[in-house]
């Protein structure tokens, strides 16, 4: 029997003996975080799906995963002999997961765990719900202990502003929306907004450096609550309770319950205290970067660019020499970047994909079991570092070989998507949604379309993906986004993705500042901060305007400025041709 | 003494005894149409603005109007004198009215007609509110009678659908709003929509050919409550009452709140109903053609935009030998229209706007003092006829002798905006508000705006502006914009105004259409209704890309291709030499 339908069978008897019908486990953990530590990996123990976002819902006789675009070949394969069916977000036919627990729990009880499930979502569901109960957990022998490491303090010259400012602009905005004089208490569970707040960092989730942790502030005190020791900082220090933070004495309780748990809530909730649902004001003042961190993360990309092409010289000199496979070239790449100033860790773990295995958006290779890489065809890296500058995201796409002429096609509308997008001139007001069609737009005159958003803010020092802001053409009236402001980071990445043959992407971080300002209004526009070339042997001229082109010619004119004094002569010659004009 | 000053004295006598502090007056009807009859104009009667959208505030001391970007210009020079204060709409600096009626009448009494009102922004105030008068009127002495025309049913050959037939899809619909087997009552209130579903017009308000009415739907009956006498249709009939829709013995109302007066929705919410807010099923069923209305609409604007070419011709041929003024052309215009089959009337008053008039977007020339045409400049004209088989909305900016460089720039980038914009092709599930830019692009790169949308959905032989859709860039949402499916009519109408200097627009009408189907998806792409030359005597190439060069050539070739045949000889002649390759 496939280990993970035992697993599902133990997990009904769970739900037997609680009284549960239908069992909802998300990815996620009791803070809301993108990315989570293995601790709160149930989803994994479950069905076996490693992805990084993903649902799993179990009934008595069937199971399901839902999973979103960049994980649909993923999940296929890892679902295989489970019995557990894959919901492929957003194709047709597929419900909304809220929709589907409501239909499956119609007149029968639904449970989850309430410390890892968001209040505004527990808070949809108005029929007969258990919560307090993690029963994957229960099931779960050998699941791994919440970990919690080393804290330490950013530099000032990393970050520009003291706590202490980040707090009173936190105050003053906290104070908009209670009446004046009121004693409220505002408590925050986001881990990238803690660490921003408090200027800390440390590594409880791998590639992400926070630290598991709550937040209250109130009018007059600010308290930290940790589990690993904290750094002398001015504020009042309290101990992490990994379910909850239950503060007594407070009627007025803000909160950002699109972030906080269920479980914290529900206690307040109970409690009787007016809570007031905000989202948490530090998401968008840590989005809009200050020229501190707009600085250092220049050169952080400026470095990283760097090594990037001294490893994409690497890739081209030594393909069909030097034995390669995604792991050992993703390993060089990893070398390179530790051998930097400031280098801290990698920013996420490294999309190293050769040939039909790029096609899967989140593709992570295994150690001993990878694709070896021949002189032919693509291999996209997709990778990134933390370093005391700053935090990178680049992807570029490499022709290791001859490519077919679709392969080329392919990689010269995803390079036109990219650069058309970076060059867009926009009116301040304009969320990313009503920019998304200037990258996508070449690929649907194809009949093509990747799965995912075009970009996402970039945390600085913190989490390769942020809010508020983001860029992609769903509009979701239930979770705006926010309008794009100069200071904000993000990133520009189409891509094609052809499922058995070949994947492509091309990624650039942006950053937005202003353009114009006129009679008419304020205007934005991109700065590019990513500096690689696009390879050349993979663009096919007759698949590029003439304005495309001459964008192309820029951006390679500019990253050879730019890189050519940072890497020795023999990368420099190559650099040269690699970016001469076409 | 300014007489409108001294009306809104004698506005504030009535506040004072009415107990009323803050008084508000949009402009609307019992309908909330869009356009109003003479009767409903209490805004111009008080203001002596004379635009077709706007709100008017009044406290003891000061008033305002509140204007959208199409009218800065004439209501600043139709409030000059009166003490009324302009409230640019969108500006920096400006509130919402909303939140500017709830701070002036913080603490006050804040009255409005809530008849005129609709019930989405009735309800949110919660403060002290009088709204069982109508001030305004009641000081208008000469005030005109709401008039009833004649009312008549359309053939089955303009419109393809019965009456019964789409009652029946509109039950369907309400019935997955109640729960099964509820004796529902359904009220509607906007009179396209009504013209719509029943197949009836009339003339009651000025280009929209629609009847005052109200209709209600029950599981079992249907009944048409008008003021003029209805043909022969197999609905019961009712009678016309100017305020609110009353109609006892359901407990289960379902309405479009944001379309719904304040009064009718109060008179069912007093009586202790169920009220179940819904968007009209009409609206979106209306907006999405079916194949009878395409093809009669695709009839309609290839014989108006013949009508156009010849008045364009006659223009070009005729400037500077036969003296001319806004209205005259303008009335030219009509006596060519009014000789097309199948005439009904125009659907908008024509804009003809000469020279710095033209940066009004919603210019009204008037007859004795409006502007002569000379050889020089431009002139432009947006306009379109009511007829038989269908609506039309055209606009063309016409150079009458030399241009200047600027005007040239200006035009050229225009009609760029709106090719490109008629050229993209997108994914099904986009909202106008992703293909904006599409349009919008090259005038922001140049630090330019349009204070408006840059297109609009269009009725068939009914309002020239409808929704549920549109295209514009700011995401609003509290009130979405529907997704954009096969058979919606759009129109693509960028701009550019100089105040005091000169305007231009460039509009034709699109048709979403499907254009790939593949294993991505579905993707749109639009047909191009409107077949009239873009001026090239106000082109410089200088300002187009090799695409947009090539889609401008395209579209003339096409141009010439639809419309040669129907012209005469000498038009034909001329029209070659228009639609050429440049």
């Amino acid at each position: 029997m496939n280990i993970y339908t035992e697993r599902v069978d133990r997990l009904r008897e769970k739900m037997t003996e609680a009284g549960i019908d239908v069992y909802y486990i998300p990815m996620s953990d009791c803070h809301n975080s993108e990315y989570v530590a293995p601790h709160f990996k149930c989803i994994s123990f479950i069905s076996g799906f490693t992805g990084s976002a993903g649902s799993v819902v179990v009934t008595k006789d069937q199971a399901w995963l839902f999973a979103d675009g960049r994980y649909f070949i993923q999940a296929a394969n890892q679902l295989e002999g489970s019995g557990i069916e894959l919901m492929k977000i957003g194709e047709p036919g597929v419900p909304e997961l809220y929709d589907f627990l409501v239909e499956k729990s119609r007149g029968k009880v639904l449970g989850f765990d309430g410390s890892v499930v968001p209040a505004w979502f527990g808070n949809r569901f108005s029929g007969d719900v258990k919560c307090d109960r993690d029963l994957a957990g229960e099931i779960w022998t050998d699941r791994p202990e919440q970990i919690f490491t080393d804290i330490y303090e950013l530099p000032f010259e990393s970050v520009g502003e003291t706590a202490g400012s980040k707090i009173s602009r936190i105050r003053k905005e906290l104070e908009g929306h209670v009446k004046e004089g009121t004693d409220y208490l505002y408590i925050i569970n986001s881990l990238d907004d803690i660490a921003w707040i408090f200027n800390l960092r440390a590594d409880d989730v791998e590639n992400n450096p926070v630290q598991f942790a709550y937040a209250a502030i109130t009018r007059d005190r600010v308290k930290l609550y940790t589990g690993a020791e904290l750094p002398d900082i001015p504020f009042e220090k309290g101990e992490y309770s990994p379910k909850c933070l239950c503060i007594e004495g407070y009627d007025t309780v803000l909160m950002d319950v699109s972030r906080i748990s269920f479980d914290t809530y529900r206690y307040y909730k109970e409690k009787g205290a007016d809570i007031i649902d905000i989202a948490n004001p530090s998401t968008l003042m840590k989005g809009i970067k200050n020229s501190v961190e707009i600085a250092c993360l220049k050169e952080a990309l400026v470095m990283d660019s760097a090594v990037m092409v001294n490893f994409m010289y690497w890739l081209k000199k030594n393909i069909g020499t030097i034995p390669m496979d995604e792991v050992s070239v993703a390993d060089y790449l990893e070398d390179l970047r530790s051998a930097q100033e400031g280098f801290i860790g990698l920013s996420f773990g490294t999309i190293s994909a050769y040939g039909a295995n790029a096609a899967q958006m989140h593709y992570s290779p295994k150690r001993g079991s990878c694709a070896v890489i021949e002189p032919k065809g693509f291999l996209l890296v997709d990778s990134g570092g933390q370093y005391m500058k700053g935090t990178t995201d680049i992807t570029r796409t490499f022709a290791m070989g001859p490519v077919t002429a679709e392969e080329k096609k392919a990689f010269t509308l995803t390079a036109a998507s990219m650069l058309r997008l970076a060059d867009a001139k926009f009116i301040k007001g304009c969320q990313g949604e009503v920019l998304d069609i200037m990258a996508r737009e070449p690929m649907w005159r194809e009949g093509w379309d990747y799965k995912c958003g075009t970009g996402h803010g970039v945390g600085h020092i913190l989490n390769v993906h942020e809010g508020p802001h983001n860029i992609r053409w769903k509009i979701n009236h239930d979770h705006p986004t926010a309008v794009l402001e100069p200071g904000m980071i993000v990133t520009d990445e189409p891509g094609v993705y052809r499922e058995g043959q070949f994947g492509i992407r091309t990624e650039n971080e942006l950053l937005v500042k202003v353009y114009k300002e006129t009679s008419d209004g304020t205007f934005y526009e991109f700065d590019n901060l990513t500096f690689i070339p696009i390879d050349k042997d993979a663009i096919d001229k007759e698949y590029l305007t003439a304005e495309d082109l001459r964008m192309l010619n820029e951006y390679h004119a500019e990253v050879y400025r730019v890189i050519a004094p940072l890497v020795d002569d023999e990368v420099r010659e190559w650099l040269k041709e690699y970016t001469a004009e076409l």
